[in-house]
């Protein structure tokens, strides 16, 4: 009873209720894990939430800015977007780096892969630590408006463990490539830089 | 043109398509920041995500297992769930510790703060860690069916390195917990726990 517990949730009907290119919500009607029926409301994100970790040669991290309609704040983030579910997330990250960034990486390493928030939505994210960087000119979406700063990385460190960073997903990025980093498991380029960017 | 940045997303109308006693879920008429019109569909999330890192003085970590409706799959994860918004975070992480698990702790510490999926929800998440536990009968709600076990911190942090904890809420706890321990920043308690779960 553990993988294999047998109490799950069953959906027996559902309607979607509200949806746009990103989203789609379903109510459910379900019968739960242990046998109540009840209503679920579950919203579907249509994209996959991709993030990058962009860090140069002297250790420094770019990160975008903009203000976040849901919680309506100024955010300063690693940068991050929606992936087609059909395009390798891969490919998806680097348009987002050139997109929000201008940059280009020759260096691409898996960073994590996690599930946002599984109690209300089944939005996926995957990240990428990118290294040994290139600049180039932004391409931004119509509606977004980005700043760009950089930061080194053990300063950007110390302002997600200070919770001056609320982004989650950038925050799991930030904290993941240390831990990586700490535990020797990042190339030697990659090392380099993180390396570079605790000694600022 | 930073935190100070004027451009920003504007709601100049809304209606609610869906509620539950979990979300809302909204469409509003905006002015995006370049000044375009759009539609933003906005899930409001009525409670606090509240997680909880239970350590005990061996450095075990206490999990518990589920199966999550939204992603439809089984998923270990540390004790987490909805505190309201009315309620003081700690209070809620003590009710929600005591109802999956039994369990009481002596030790509390503020472990992080973040926004889980800032671009489509304005959901917040608030998680402890605890320590010197005492174990208890769980007081699961109506709708739960948990189990519940037991990892090394170093084993539950290879697990969520590995990507086997698909729920970032955990991850980043986990993440966090183990940098924080790294730095130094940990009382003394709470850090010999981790590094006794280190040792296994």
């Amino acid at each position: 009873m553990t993988e294999d517990d047998p109490r799950r949730w069953r959906s027996t009907a559902h309607n979607v209720v509200y949806g746009n290119p990103w989203i789609e919500v379903s109510e459910h009607a379900v019968i739960d894990p242990n046998g109540n029926s009840g209503r679920y409301g579950l919203v579907h994100v249509r994209k996959l939430a991709i993030g990058v970790l962009p860090i140069d040669h002297a250790g420094r991290v770019c990160l975008v800015g903009q203000h976040r309609f849901p919680g309506d704040y100024y955010s300063w983030e690693l940068p991050e977007g929606g992936g087609p579910a059909d395009v390798a997330p891969l490919i998806s990250a680097q348009r987002e780096l050139k997109e929000e960034t201008g940059l280009t990486a020759r260096g691409w390493l898996p960073l994590l892969s996690m599930d946002l928030s599984n109690a209300i939505t089944d939005e996926r994210a995957r990240a990428f630590l990118a290294w040994d960087l290139t600049e180039g000119a932004p391409e931004p979406e119509e509606s977004e408006a980005l700043r760009v700063k950089w930061l080194p990385f053990g300063v950007l460190l110390a302002e997600v463990c200070a919770g001056a960073i609320r982004d989650a997903f950038t925050q799991t990025m930030v904290l993941k490539a240390e831990v990586a980093f700490r535990q020797g498991e990042l190339p030697a380029v990659a090392a380099a830089a993180i390396a570079a960017g605790h000694d600022v």
